[in-house]
């Protein structure tokens, strides 16, 4: 387990690596949204910087207002006290894994947890933290980020016929690694099943307003069919590109026990970050308004995530790859036949085809299976003007910066089914390398 | 342990609401600052928005490179390679108990720490979360922040005896709760005791440029004596006033066990918080540069709180209470006689007299010792004008705001000794109650 810790910081490392010493490298292994911050949302936070108390552990009463919004204009009702902000969502849903199940007075057994496989690589790496034990059961093939849920159920009742406490399951919607969304007939039976084994579901939907087509896909959260036993995670990382700002949601059961669970949250919370920046959290508090920029804004970045996404979806299946067209978010997950593992698959990609991505056992998934996650939003562009410019424009694939790097993906996958180093791999080294 | 979870957030929480029902409290509960924002520093935080990439787990290199000067200047050079950035400096202080000593592929070990008696209350609520049993050791008469060595060092060796691992040793300098400077023989045996007993050190130097008279109490940190062995923690949540900003920063120990630290320390990071917000790092970049306007910020601070903290002291001992004078900071720790434990001093001073502090149980001490911890930092204003007069001003004490609070500390304070209800207290519901 402990690979797991750093296995992503690895490997974008060595990427950085190779292109200071000069070594040109298509990075499709950064889950970063690859664009610039909404100038309202600047705005805000410059606004916002005599804003220096502590505050509240469980976020400003703005934005825990603003976040209460959005969510009820999604058919979720909410009260913004059973909202907590954190410095990402991925600090919440640290603080839901110790605070999930713990006994009052005693944080050490907060129970194990189910995981999709494969899923993103932080979850199962949190866990070990706190010495929460994942367990690993797969998705349901074409899906992605819910682990399929009559699985789920032997999976559970075995660990706890051997005396394990298994209190949790976690869901991504719509997934990363693999870029799918889980069907709303298989969100219906997980909550089915969570219902019966009473476990705690946590929802990761921080890609939710990035769905590429809702009226095909249709969103389901398992809040609104177990909402009794659902915390959901959410964040501006990935919708508004606000990684570097650090700031996430969490919404809590409106539950007796999720009150409990609150306290208990506030109570990780308060003693390992407190509370995300607040200027952060003022310029949040504008952007979960959903104002109407912002919204243009998301789904400006909703079809420009979609169009890129597919287009490299489909130069690997002109590949020969077996990959799920996206669905949501900036990855795909393709299957490449000939190899014999992901980490083999990945390494050749890099070392003869100057391609980055990660292998599918950084997100747990089975060493054999030959597949790789390929996150395309760093093909945007590697100025601000560059990335502004495929945002808005009608047809980002057809800018030079981008084509470039899809004739040069193309020409790299076609070196893959001979297993030679593909010709722009070849030339890397007589031109110097371009910035990217 | 689970009740200094949330002590503080408690006694908090109870002083705003009984201030909402109209209760007039005197709010000497809560560490923070109390100051605004330097405006250069603002002005940095604003031009820095647009920085939204996730960034380098570690912090940005330029603030790093500053931190690393900010410690060079102090004697004690230092790679920036080696310093890491968190959000806030106890984030870093929870991932470095997470990373100290845990071996490789095992989180869940990670030993058991030495901790002062009184100690700022996260730190054993931290350990408590991930499973580290805290051993706690006066300190001697009169200091605070560091544990009695002698006392450290018979501990340590009973404890290992009983079969438990011990791993590091904590300190505070200058001090919170106490206010109080541990003396450089103190900190040179802590020194010689943890070289002995193979401990790490961290040193919690968060109040550091906050030392009332460096000439009268010379500061010497345990990286002075023994750089192989501690870790030092900073931020400028109080010397800068940026509790709500969330920067803080770690110097590691320039030897392999120092690099092998950032690298578990990194991993941990990079699970729970990723980095401190980027735009924040930026201005915080400013900041550890020492410019000239923000060196006289910092010095003006310092004599604020050197003056309002010897003020309160005064009026504690003139109450009877036995106090140390504070060398640093915003607290002290007074002794009250005639009580029988410190929640019962606390519970007095706030129902009786109108006075909000923190029992010093909050902070690990002996229950029956009656004492409290008092935080003096509220008391420069309620808005930004009364605090930058009090900041500017050549006789803070004189201001009519100060002045008043500090009356009706000393009022409250005289009805101690009889146990009625101050005369202020009495008056409380009689007239509507001021913002404060």
């Amino acid at each position: 387990m402990h690979v797991t810790l750093s296995a992503t910081l690895a490997a974008n490392e060595d990427i950085a690596r190779r292109r200071r010493s000069g070594e040109r490298v298509l990075h499709l292994a950064f889950g970063e949204a690859g664009l610039p911050v909404h100038p309202a949302l600047l705005a805000r936070l410059a606004d916002a910087g005599g804003s220096n108390g502590y505050g509240e552990v469980a976020g400003l009463a703005a934005l825990r207002e603003a976040a209460a919004g959005y969510w009820s204009r999604r058919e979720l009702p909410t009260d913004p006290d059973l909202v907590v902000c954190g410095p990402g969502s991925k600090s919440l849903l640290f603080g839901l894994l110790v605070a999930i199940g713990a006994d009052p007075g005693e944080w050490r057994s907060p129970g194990d947890m189910v995981l999709p496989m494969p899923s993103w690589v932080s979850y199962a790496a949190q866990a070990e933290i706190v010495g929460v034990r994942p367990i690993l059961v797969p998705t349901p093939a074409g899906e992605g980020g819910v682990p399929d849920p009559d699985q789920v159920r032997s999976a559970v009742l075995h660990a706890r016929a051997q005396g394990r406490t298994v209190r949790s399951v976690l869901a991504t919607l719509p997934d990363n690694p693999t870029g799918r969304l889980a069907r709303p007939e298989t969100v219906r039976r997980l909550a089915e099943v969570a219902r019966e084994l009473d476990l705690v579901i946590i929802s990761d939907e921080i890609y939710r307003d990035l769905v590429h087509d809702p009226q095909a896909t249709p969103f389901l959260s398992p809040a609104d069919v177990a909402p009794e036993r659902t915390v959901i995670t959410s964040g501006l990382s990935k919708s508004l590109a606000l990684g570097g700002w650090r700031i996430g949601v969490a919404r809590l059961p409106h539950t007796p026990d999720g009150w409990a669970l609150r306290q208990r949250l506030l109570a990780v919370a308060s003693e390992i970050w407190s509370a995300p920046a607040a200027p952060v959290q003022h310029a949040a508090a504008y952007a979960f308004a959903e104002p109407e920029e912002i919204v243009e804004r998301i789904d400006d970045s909703r079809r420009l995530h979609a169009t890129v996404a597919r287009a490299v979806a489909d130069r690997f299946a002109r590949a020969g790859a077996k990959v799920d067209v996206p669905q949501g978010g900036f990855y795909l997950y393709p299957q490449i036949p000939g190899f014999d593992s992901s980490d083999e698959l990945a390494r050749t990609l890099l070392d003869r085809h100057g391609v980055g991505v990660l292998p599918g056992t950084a997100f747990g998934d089975e060493p054999r299976s030959a597949r790789v996650r390929v996150a395309t939003s760093l093909l945007y562009g590697e100025t601000a003007e560059q990335r502004l410019a495929a945002l808005h424009g009608s047809d980002p694939l057809s800018l030079p910066w981008v084509a470039e790097s899809l004739d040069y993906l193309e020409e790299a996958l076609g070196g893959l089914t001979t297993k030679e180093p593909s010709r722009a791999r070849r030339g890397m080294f007589l031109a110097p390398a371009p910035a990217r």
